[in-house]
């Protein structure tokens, strides 16, 4: 005696891998199959369709394998309502709650399907039944699905447990160049060519600021050291960027260039080395607790060019997250990692593309917070960090192994020079 | 018409580097000198002794040479006072004030030497005149000279400013195998003996010990991942480890394998990556969450083994510090960066040996707050790690670049079997 | 107007990515297809069976489409014969010449399919129609296909051009744990557990053996640098090792181990740099120069332990490749590369299982010469080394990112303690 | 009862190390000293100068003691002639001879000091007594001392054995900014200005050029993948480049990107990877052979851009080194690595500048044969890879972290728009 249900996959499955990764699942699980209808896309941008009956030998053991196919973007034809439970206490999840990915998720709550909002990886889902105020009548048009981190539950919230009523969309990898986004092949490697890589780069981002989308870079602070502070504070001059997250240090050393002329004591034009050049960004942290942060510093006219003059002058809003390597810290820094994270996590769901400049901690975490369909560039001198920063299953990364000293500057000439 | 000071230098003079570093001092600031005594150790362990009479044009030109060569161990026969103005406010200190390196210093007030406790880089020197409460007729009997963080300066603190009235005394790489330490010579490189460093590491731990000092291990997430976290326990459980400075992420990973066998889903055994893997460190957070903390998820029997468990079961110390990536956070990290410092200082100073394993961004906050004399042992698989770790200034500094996942298996066993 | 043709697909096609690589080309070469007949095997080790109809505007582009079919694994039902033509000249092959992969390879002459003998990537394929001497009866029942590389081409071979007639067998990765390699998943990294990767691996080469297969090392000097040469030699000695191929500087450095206790300089077991350490090298090479050689340095007793002693004691064949770097050399090393080659071909050829460690210019030499179906293992501390070697479309390569100072000793361990 | 001997040092001695090495060399042996004389260069480029004694307990303790002295630069008031011995047959040199170092030296003969012609690391010397045809009466005015590697000993070469009667001149690091080559200090980082390094770089090239030198470029395939090939081209024609050392693999991408516009398969502009691309490199190996080689290729129009076009149209020399992971190869290429070694040295010793560019197998085979004072460049992505080639006791190498595929073009452009 065996049990079976009948599944369906839309899209470009092929290529993306849905349908090799949904095989997979069956077989891994110990289930089986039978492909009842499979419709290929004739074109490169038609999509594909396939439905196929899943067979196990219990009920649960078939659960289970529907939702690994639900996870990995199979819809099922008859499907049942997501199981909810409060939470005990606050920042304590039931026990069996379903943990989020970054792709886009549904969850079925009253036989409708809701779309999560602020969707994100390792959250629990709170159903809000019915956040309208007093308009009783209709018990559900207001029913909402939300992402919370762990620490944010409160007592009572009504969380998402088990495997049932949940959907998740992957993002699909289309064939061929659709977009600026199509370009990268293959892994991650020094070997590719530079120069035409930010091209493309340039024009995605181009793309992204005529579409109206918003550009959220996140640098380090090797960025200054290598000698691209200017050609950054350009781009925010010009307003190609439109959020920036970065850490304390990066702050620091963009205002010790502007106040003597070094970064981590070495001039970035001569390559000399002036004496006490060590102190100096221990100095620059000084005067701008003495002014009593970034923006008064700017105000004040201490502070007269670089990328955080450029963001306080245009309005360019940034979060400056605190790390415990950290110098001072500037008055600027949020020191707490909660609420840094919540600010950040602000910046990653407005974002449309993300720019991670050589740094691994704060690409992290703006990565973690991002949906896997929001484009995002990683450029690091290290292919291990890219690697690991690539690694998140989303379909619109691209990395580059090069200098962020020769990057930045090819592609603000890129963009300023169109 | 010139002026002239008389300096002179002891220790191991040549052998550290100092004498070439001060003749270069004294040639970059435009300078000359006459060396008027030179006696050269007869032995290797037999320090030397230089007098030489330091010439410039101006009486400011001679000071900045004397203070860069006090800076460099070389000391003034004729010493004055070091200049003291109180912090106009608080977090905020006098514009000229004097910065730290990581090296033994001593200040000059009221005519004596006091040597600047917790000495660590990057730090403004307070003094305080007198401690003792009623203690009236002997004024300076109690004055004290200690580092302070910009950000715990309070209104009216006595900075140190200026150059003058200080002294440092860099630490001097003893010529030979003097102790355990004096095996590592040359850069940073992965074509080294391993087996024989791992002896020579296992030595200076237990060497450590027998003295009665204090071991503070640093270690990051790979560490479990990369299946060493078994020999950490036992390293914990025999008493080799005083201090842990970890973060977040290292003790979800470690109380995961405890929980559910796996790190990062990976199960480090079998190598089987079984299903729902990469949820079980959320879902670890939320165990530990529940239990109310690590020692609470000890008490009650949850957690049963593991790093943090011995660490619980046998009172070790452990600091947990929060960052921008951690999921969570558990309730044992600390989340605020400036607290997590402070808590960080306090292993920092207790601590003789730091094996600083796999984490950058700890190993980096640990070093900040160590004194250049505290060994340190920095292992990692990236070069560029090790070099960074290493390039603070430390005579005591060894680093390895093998793999976390044998080197502590192979420590252990050294250890355990001896 | 369409055409159209019928291939089928058999075995792990599903895992192994086939039946996903040829939807992918189908659709790339803008042909389209409808799945025919689709089952799914209902184990783990069952195969799967595909048939498709593919159909193009054109024959052409119809004949392009299957021959991308043949190379990634699928089969048409009514083959053709290839076409050959005859080299004009030595080292110099007919214009269209068919270039080889990796993977088995089969080739349709009179009516019959060919195994291609000595399979490698970037040949030429030559028919031997019938290399019987006096077999005049049977015309075609001693045909044979075989790969050329290019300089090894003579005048009239009749090498396959075109793209008909041609099919290839990629290996399939199969699910699961079948032998001692299904246990690898994922990219390279260095954050997996060590010793329970090096415990699998030994129990690979364990198996190998007891199967009577031929294991071959590929030995870079950073093994010698590194201190583990005893155990190196040690496996040698016990019989693991059925062949050695490495370079000139291995070589040098082994026996200047024997000779003066050092390996560059530094000796492996004390990690003192005795004086004129660095001069140990070159005087190795004098002394080896001066026996003639190292066989006769080992039966004159001046080498007396070490890995190239314990081949040359043992008959384990080794192939020294010489290169532009060399010192020396020995007069053991094969200073031509076409020459090397050759020898290091032979080695792949009889290869079941290839231990490469730490060296990235005879890796990747042997490399080149290995059908895609040889079990291979890389061990080097840069991941983008191991990510290169990996790289090559072999379904029995696994990667461990680790210190082959550690490795091959607890390699060793395990296989001489079972 | 001791003995004693006079040295001399003069020169940079305190910048360049020399004097802390010499005191170091004296205690390391077990002797002592006294500095009888010690004046010190009063301006930056002034010389300094110092005597001492050296004291040791026996004769052949002090030779030691002074020999290494000599290495490193100190001279003796009172020196001997150098041991003679000949070679006992080809290739084969005298058991106790002396390996040089790559460092300018000086061989005593017959009292007079010969500057060793060809200096370079890990030869032999080999002393002409009398190079003159007829010219009887001076007996030593011919005499020559040359560098012989240790395969190019012929049986009776008149080779130096030793300590005695040898002195070398390690390159001074002089202070401050003297010259293009001034500028870099500190070890190896990917965290330096890179636009500004790339500018001194540039008036590096350009001082080399004005003043009659000889620019040597050593570059990669990687430099053809990333796209940097038509600037190292513009830079070829322009007459920046004065030889090419390069190996198969960068020739055969350079003449791929002419015949299919890409390079291992990816097309550098637009980056798409056309069909069959992975075959185009050995499409292009056997256009080449066909065509009889490169000079060929260009002469029938069949090769019409590229660095290789323009070495060939522009008489640039060219070395094409051969190494066992070529495919092919090119007719051009040396396959022995001796003879390829002795076209390698010809070319290190006329250069006046090398420029290694990406690849660490042909830069260490150059490197190998320069003299400590030939100013060297060397870009690579990977920072082991820079700091092992910096690694060799050279005074003019400057080191970069940096993307090739930047690099070149950047370097092109500030040079061609001087």
């Amino acid at each position: 005696m065996t049990v079976s249900r009948e599944v369906e996959l839309e899209g470009h499955i092929i290529d993306s891998g849905m349908m090799q990764a949904c095989f997979g699942i069956v077989m891994d699980l110990g289930g089986s199959f039978e492909v009842e209808a499979f419709d290929i896309g004739r074109s490169e941008t038609a999509e594909s369709y396939a439905r196929m009956r899943v067979i196990a030998d219990t009920e649960s053991e078939l659960r289970s394998i529907v939702h690994e196919l639900h996870q990995n973007g199979a819809n099922l034809s008859d499907p049942v309502d997501a199981t909810l439970e409060p939470a005990p206490a606050d920042r304590v999840v039931p026990p069996n709650f379903y943990s989020t990915t970054n792709h886009p998720t549904e969850i079925r709550h009253d036989g409708e399907w809701l779309s999560v909002e602020r969707i994100e990886m390792d959250c629990a889902v709170v159903i809000d039944p019915d956040t309208g105020s007093g308009d009783t009548d209709s018990s559900n048009a207001e029913a909402r699905a939300c992402t919370k981190v762990l620490n944010a539950i409160e007592a009572g919230d009504l969380v998402v447990t088990g495997e049932a009523g949940i959907r998740v969309k992957p993002p699909e990898r289309p064939r061929g160049r659709e977009g600026a986004f199509g370009f990268m092949q293959g892994g991650v490697s020094s070997e590719r060519p530079t120069q035409s890589t930010i091209t493309k780069v340039a024009e995605a981002v181009a793309e992204t600021k005529r579409e109206g989308g918003s550009v959220l870079v996140v640098p380090g602070p090797a960025l200054i050291h290598s000698g691209a502070r200017d050609d950054l504070a350009r781009l925010v001059r010009e307003g190609y960027v439109d959020a920036l997250s970065a850490g304390n240090g990066f702050a620091v050393h963009d205002v010790e260039r502007d106040l003597y002329g070094t970064s981590l004591g070495v001039d970035t034009e001569t390559l000399d080395h002036p004496r006490k050049g060590h102190k100096h960004h221990i100095y620059t942290i000084s005067e701008v607790i003495r002014a009593g942060g970034i923006p008064e510093a700017v105000a004040s006219g201490l502070v007269g060019s670089g990328v955080m003059y450029e963001c306080v002058t245009r309005d360019v809003p940034y979060v400056l997250a605190g790390s415990i390597r950290d110098d001072g810290p500037l008055p600027d820094t949020i020191t707490d990692a909660v609420r840094a994270q919540e600010a950040i996590r602000e910046q990653a769901h407005e974002a449309d593309l993300v720019l991670m400049l050589s740094t691994l901690l704060h690409s992290v975490a703006v990565g973690n917070c991002l949906p896997s369909d929001t484009r995002v560039i990683c450029v690091d001198i290290n292919p291990a960090t890219v690697t690991q920063l690539l690694d998140r299953g989303s379909a619109q990364a691209v990395g580059l192994v090069t200098d962020i000293g020769t990057f930045v500057p090819m592609l603000a000439e890129e963009l300023l020079e169109e």
